[in-house]
Formats: structure tokens, C-alpha cells, sequence
């Protein structure tokens, strides 16, 4: 697990200052994004630099680099003129190691030049090479390394960054001069504020094309009677997302939005349903179903991982592939029940405040459900891990949302969550980084409880309020046209100064 | 004004009979719509029937219609057997002019043939044509006359019809037969039958494109001080949405709706600002701006209800120009105090009960606004005509939505209301004709009170309640894509059958 990172200065964070540049100059511009990187990094990473200088001590650098913000997140900067080596001798890293406790194992070095690569090599030390082509080059480095040393999951917790509260200030500057009274668009002013934040433009980016990922898995959970709808019909479920029958394809294709489904966890046999794997379904099925959450826990430690892991790939793959919102959609038999054990545990609440009738259930079989749900509740420690509380009593599905919704924030883009199972992810996504919340939307209230209490829990305020309790992505997908409208209003309203209107405000 | 409408029957209300028909042959099927037209004249019209039939009596006749349900609907019928008289001699005509208690400039005859044509010319009674070529003739035909002989408002409240139960059942049950859990869509099942309803289809046709009518005037109550706005920013707006710059133009731009902007009453010269006259904006002008409500009636009864025909007849264009769904659009500064006493008035209730800030004012200019409200309601008797409250305390482009909601419901086409300017006016709707509830989507609910008293008034549920409160039509507009998503849901959602998943409700 790497939890430090050294960085080469010149053209890796700063654009190089010539040879020969005196000790007190005005230092380079960062690198584009290279700040905004480093700050999300400090808060899960120790930070640090070695820098090849005739010149300057660690404290000149430091000094050279007040103003540009990144004097306040590193931790040490060692200089080959305070060691008396210069890269490629891996003594400056070992310096900065040392001054950040960090093994050789536990740390990546984050260079642009040959002579990085080889001090790191002699350091024994993981490395990443700046790629200036990138458009966010730093943030790029450090994601393809985090991948492949820590995981997906873990790249992604690492690298969500702040919002942009510049931005955000201009897009509430701009909405003041858009010809209408002050605030008269209600929440889809703030919408188009977040949306400008997230993106760190005015006015944002239309989040279009949306893309909706479906995950799907089985729930041991069904053997023990919490729902009359047999398992097999998840997978016929997959089967109706892929001939684009159900709920989800209809909804998305009115807004424009791709469907994808990714086989996360199904129980039944896709392939000999004659249900193939194409650009619509994935295959990345970790188990086939969790195990019976009211007996033992649903998935292992492990297991639970691999689907957050899963579900924060697949975010990149969607967003690579040119999405520019993320919806969280869902299919499981029996996943209410999951979804309000994790929501129960993780805000401490009991299992009858959280729990709701599903696809619609009697008095018995609910009391049934609320029964099972606390007795598993009972196995989880005081404040758990959000982790272990997704393998103890979550589901395959959920677990891969929580990864998603980081995923999608490290990215940058928005998160548009559905209902009560999204809300169960999006609740473990916020525990393992509380960074994400500003790159959520909430797409809409389900009638689930749960769903509810985590919108208070974490302050959001649904879009739409229909009454939806289908699960899929299907309310999450009737809020993109009212996201979109809060981006085109920002786009293209005239001013009161453009349409020459008195602005009586 | 037409009290009393005549039809002939063999070929206007119903498919004729071969000649030599026995007298207790099964009666030939209605005309397309003819049952439903008749259906919807009978509750503001007298009714009979003058035929020409060389065996049957008037009772034999209702004996033959028996099953059709014309039956139920005709007082009278007169047959030239009885009377010894066929058209074109007037006799006939007379006789059920006086069983229905009607003077020939109180009646209306609708017929197929020239016989027809002749008696109703010699009868001194207006008289319809049908041509069986349109697609409901006989609502084209009495509309076409009453709309010359009452006025659109009058002809529209005639022809109001009751929605489709049978598709309402048919779609309800389709909803069960979708793979879903039963319900699982909320408000989007009920919004998807009552299109079905209102279209009497399942599916129910997509109501694209919708057609956005502003209707922009001005208020003399402006010269009170109930707002900081001048009234110039109505004329400065309207170029606005002229040139596509307002958030109406954004919101139905991206919803695919027309925006027509309809100067019913605006103050200033529009043609010596530059604003000319084109096909997005209508110059229909009924006068420059109300007068001061708080001081007398903003208008005259005659000008109210010009508003109200001017409504009902843009509705008719936009329709017949091809939009699925009408949207209520409204500008006018000053307008949400004529609203609030419209409100007031209609649900005798206090002003202070209905009354919101409007764009924004503060706690002296509100207690300000409510007073002067308090004071024009003074003026109105108890339980007051809807025209007399819209004359005295309403507004031209008030009256002019009350008509418009009228003239779509009379098109069977759903009405989507925005916020408190249009709560006034289909509440003066509403109480002009009650029928046209079931045609009405509530767009929005917007943050002023008087939104919601409405509402709640009529029962009515909003679509979107994102705390919006600009008018223009801009709430209406972004319910319009949960609208389509309604329809679309019956139209392509997939069966359990079709799907071949396992119905587990």
C-alpha cells in the first residue's frame, strides 16, 4: 500500500525554470491541474520532493514555491545541493523517506525524466512518469500508478480532488446577471453552481451524454423469505436491459444516456441463458451471489474489495468511453434488504427505520425482513468499516456503486444516485471519502426509508420526487434533463446587460 | 348566445340506415367522436334531434338509438313522420325549438345535407355542415359555429369532453402487465394514464412538441408600488423572448417546445422599440395594460372576456399548428399581485393566505401588496362570477391562460400549467368549466403561496417542486420531460410475457 509520494519539481509539478534561473526569481506556473492533484493527494498521502538543484537548499525551494500553494503541501523537499547528489543516485529519496517514515515499498516517485525513473529504480522505489501531452498530467501519473499498485478503488479515493470554489463563485456571480429575479430558478441555479464547481468552468460543461451503469447481482438473502420475487429474475432482468425493454433503457434513451450492465454478481448461468457478453453487458462477475447475510456474511473481506475496486473501473471506463455524468443503476432480487442493513449500520439507526417494503411486500413478510436485518446487524462491531460492513451485510451490486460514485469523483464528473440501493453505496462511498459529497446528486427520493434517511444524513436535496421505488437507475435518469437545463441556463440565458433589460433586483 | 343544439341523425350522429330499413334493425354505429362530442355539449346545451324518417316516430327512433347512448343524451326527437313534414320545411326544427324551449337565434342545427341547410335557412337557425372527411366531424362542425356564433371561450367550455375511461382502465392495466413491480414508477404510472385518458390511446402518443404560449401584459396596479421592477421590463422581456435569450427560451429549446410569445396587453409601443410582429411573437392586444386594480377594475368585463376567447383561440392554433401538449407561459410585471387576488377571490380566502413576494420585496412592500389586494377584494360580491373577478382584480394575460387551459382541454390535449400566474387562471378556468381538470398536468410547484393553495384546491400533484418561482412558463416546461417519459414507459417498456421474466406480484 503506497502512502507517500515523492515528486521531481521541474516540469513535473512547475513548468522547469531555466538554467542558471537566481535563487530568488518568481517561481513557474504549476503544471495544469498539478495543484489540484497534490491537494487531494495531501489528505490521504504524505507528500514530498527531490529536486536536482546547484543551488538552492530544501528551505529556498520552499520558499520559491510560496505563493503557488504547494509550500503547504509538501512535507520535505531534499535537494541534491543539501545531499550532494544529484538523480540518478537515490540518496535524495532515501533523505526524503526518511524525513516521511516511509519504506521503499510504501512509496511512488513521480517524475518526468530519465534520471527520476532511474533513482527510483535504485531506490527500489515505484514510479510514474509525467506525460506533459495529458491535459492533466499529474493526475494522470499518479492514477495509472495508484491503479496498479493499490487498486482502482484506492487510486480513486486518493484523487478526488476539492471542487473549484472560484468557479463556483462565478457561477453564482453569473446567475445575478442572467435576465430573470435573483434566485428565481430555485434549485436549478444551485444545480448549475454545482455543476460549475465540479467542473471548474463557466458556465459547466452540458453533462451529456450520461452514462447509466447497471450493476447486477443475487442475494443469498432470498433463501430466508424478504421478498415473493424468485431470484432467476435478475438475470431475466439482465436479458430485458440488454433487448433495451425495461424501465432503465426507455428512460435513458429519452435522455440521451448510454445503458451499460455489468454482471457483478448474477447467480444463474448468463451464457447458458443464451444472454451473451457484449459493449451492453459485462462480464465481471466476482461471485455468483452473496451468501445468506442473515446466516454469516454476505461476501468476504476480499470480495467486497474487488467489487468496490470493480465499481471505480468501470466509472473510468464509462467516463474514458466520453460520459460526462455517471448514473448509479442497480438490479438484485433482495437487494432492499442488503441496502438497509448497510444503511442501518452505517448511521447507527435500527433496521425498522431504514427498511422498506421493496417491490412491495405484506405486514409479515416485513417484520420478517426488519427481524433478519437486525439479527445481522448484531454481528458488525461499534462504528465498522465501511468495508466489512459491505461484506458482512451488503451486496455485490452495492458494493461496486459505493466504488463507482468515487470513481466518478476522482473523475470529476457528476454523480447522479437513484434510489435506496444507490443511497446505501453513496453512503459507504462517503465513509471511505468524505470528498465525494460535492460531485453527488441526488437524482430522486425513493419512497424506500432508506433512502430518505441518507439524503438527510448527508444534506442532499432530491431533484425529482416522484414516488419511484424501481430501482435500475430509473429516477436517477428522470433528473439528467433538469441537470442539463441548470447547465443550458447558465449557457445560454442573455444578461439584463446582453438583452438591455433594467434589472430590478 | 346558442342555448340549444339540434342535430339531424343518419349521417351526422350516426352511420345512416339503407333506405326501407326495418324499424327494429339494429341501429348503424355512431359517427367517429359523435358520442363524445354530444356527450360533452349536453352540459351546457339543450339537446334534441329533428330527422326525416318515413315510418318511425320520435320513440321508435329513441328505441332504435338505444345502446348508442345518444339516447341519454337527446330531449327530444322529431321525425317528419309525426309531423307530416320533411326538411327543408322548417316544422320540425320549430317543433323541437319549443319542446327544448329555444328561440332560432338561441339554436344551432347540425346536419350532413343540403335538406338540412335549407330547413335551418328557413327556420331563421344557425346551422353546421359535417364533412365526413375530418377525422371527429362533429366536434369540427358545432365548433366551427359556435366559435363564430359565441366565440372561441364559449365554443371551448361546449366541447370540453370527459377523458377516456376505457383507456384509463386499459392503460392502468397495462402498467400491470410492464416488468415491474406494480407501481414501482409513482407518479410516472399516473401521469403515463392520464394521457391515455386525455389521447383515449394506449400507449398514449408522446405529447411532443409541446407549444409554450407567453402571454405578456402589463398592470396598472404596477404605479401602487407592490414591486421594485419597472414596468418597461415586461416590453424588455418580451424582446428577450423574442431573440431566445430568457430561461423560457433555454428550458423549452432543450424540452423540443415551441415558444409563441402572445402580446395580449403589454404597455408600451413594442413596434417603436424595435419589436416587430413575426411568427414567435402575436400582436393581439386588447388594451395597453389593466388599470390600477387597487383603485378600480383593471378591465372591463367585455375585455375580460375577449382575454378569455384570445386564450382559447391561441390554443386552437398551436394545435392545429401541430403541439401534443400546451404549456402555460406568462410575463408581466406586477402580475403575481392580480394573481394573488384572482386566487383569493376564487377560494375566498384572505389576500395575506395567497399572497407571495413575487421576485423578491421586502417585509413593508409585502404588507403593502396584500393590502391593496385586501382592499380590490372588497369590491368583489360573495361567491363572484369568474369573468367579474378577472375583470375587476385579474390581469389580460390572466384571462387570457384561463381561456387558453379551456381551449386545449377542448382539443383533448394535456395542459401543463407553470406556477402562480397559471394557478390563477386555471382556477378561473376551473370554475368556468369544471371539465377541464383531467387535462390539466400541474407543472410545477412554485414557492409562492398561492401555487399551492390552487393545488391543493384542486387536488392537483406537481411534477417538479425545485423551489422555482420565475413564471414565464419555465416549471411547466422541464416537467414536460417526465411527461414524455410517461408515455414513452407504456409505448416501449416490455411485457413479462414479452420479456419472459417471472411475474413475482
Amino acid at each position: 500500500m503506497i502512502t507517500t509520494i515523492l515528486f521531481d519539481i521541474g516540469d513535473t509539478l512547475v513548468h522547469a525554470a531555466a538554467p542558471g534561473t537566481p535563487v530568488d526569481a518568481p517561481q513557474a506556473a504549476p503544471l495544469p491541474g498539478a495543484l489540484r492533484t497534490v491537494r487531494a493527494l495531501a489528505s490521504t498521502h504524505r507528500l514530498g520532493a527531490v529536486t536536482d538543484t546547484a543551488v538552492k537548499t530544501g528551505a529556498d525551494v520552499m520558499v520559491a514555491l510560496t505563493g503557488t500553494g504547494f509550500e503547504d503541501l509538501l512535507e520535505v523537499i531534499v535537494t541534491s545541493q543539501e545531499i550532494g547528489a544529484a538523480k540518478p543516485d537515490p540518496i535524495g529519496l532515501f533523505a526524503a523517506m526518511t524525513a516521511l517514515d516511509a519504506t521503499p515499498s510504501q512509496t511512488l516517485f513521480i517524475g518526468d525524466a530519465d534520471v527520476d525513473e532511474a533513482a527510483a529504480a535504485a531506490a527500489g522505489v515505484a514510479f510514474a512518469r509525467i506525460d506533459p501531452r495529458e491535459t492533466d498530467p499529474v493526475d494522470a501519473a499518479v492514477r495509472r500508478a495508484l491503479v496498479q499498485l493499490d487498486g482502482p478503488l484506492s487510486a480513486a479515493v486518493a484523487l478526488v480532488p476539492a471542487v473549484d470554489h472560484d468557479a463556483e463563485r462565478e457561477a453564482t456571480s453569473r446567475h445575478l446577471q442572467l435576465t430573470k429575479p435573483p434566485g428565481s430558478l430555485g434549485r436549478l441555479e444551485s444545480l448549475g453552481i454545482q455543476l460549475a464547481a465540479i467542473a471548474g468552468q463557466v458556465p459547466p460543461p452540458v453533462p451529456r451524454p450520461a452514462a447509466v451503469a447497471v450493476f447486477a447481482a443475487d442475494h443469498g438473502v432470498v433463501a430466508s423469505g424478504v421478498t415473493p420475487w424468485p431470484q432467476e429474475v435478475t438475470s431475466q432482468m439482465v436479458a430485458n436491459f440488454v433487448s433495451g425493454g425495461a424501465a432503465i433503457n426507455v428512460l435513458a434513451r429519452q435522455a440521451g444516456a448510454t445503458v451499460t450492465v455489468i454482471d457483478v454478481g448474477v447467480a444463474a448461468d448468463l451464457d447458458g441463458m443464451g444472454i451473451t457478453v457484449s459493449p451492453r453487458l459485462w462480464s465481471r462477475r466476482i461471485r455468483s451471489g452473496t451468501a445468506d447475510l442473515s446466516r454469516g456474511s454476505a461476501m468476504t473481506f476480499t470480495e467486497a474489495r474487488a467489487a468496490l475496486d470493480l465499481g471505480a473501473e468501470v466509472a473510468a471506463s464509462l467516463v474514458g468511453a466520453g460520459a460526462r455524468a455517471l448514473v448509479t443503476g442497480d438490479m438484485g432480487i433482495g437487494n432492499t434488504t442488503a441496502s438497509a442493513a448497510v444503511i442501518a449500520a452505517l448511521t447507527a439507526t435500527d433496521a425498522k427505520a431504514v427498511t422498506g417494503r421493496g417491490t412491495g411486500i405484506d405486514d409479515a413478510m416485513f417484520r420478517h425482513k426488519v427481524e433478519l436485518i437486525d439479527k445481522a446487524l448484531a454481528r458488525l462491531p461499534a462504528d465498522p468499516d465501511p468495508v466489512l460492513v459491505l461484506s458482512e451485510v451488503g451486496g455485490l451490486e452495492i458494493a461496486a456503486l459505493a466504488g463507482f460514485v468515487v470513481g466518478g469523483a476522482s473523475l470529476r464528473v457528476p454523480v447522479v444516485v437513484d434510489g435506496v440501493i444507490a443511497a446505501a453505496a453513496l453512503l459507504a462511498a462517503h465513509t471511505l471519502c468524505p470528498a465525494v459529497l460535492p460531485y453527488v446528486v441526488a437524482g430522486h427520493r425513493s419512497t424506500e426509508p432508506g433512502s430518505s434517511a441518507v439524503l438527510s444524513r448527508l444534506g442532499l436535496d432530491p431533484v425529482i420526487d416522484l414516488g419511484l421505488r424501481l430501482g435500475e437507475g430509473s429516477g436517477a435518469c428522470l433528473a439528467l434533463a433538469s441537470l442539463e437545463a441548470a447547465a443550458l441556463v447558465l449557457r445560454d440565458m442573455a444578461t439584463f446587460e446582453e438583452a438591455h433589460v433594467v434589472n430590478g433586483a
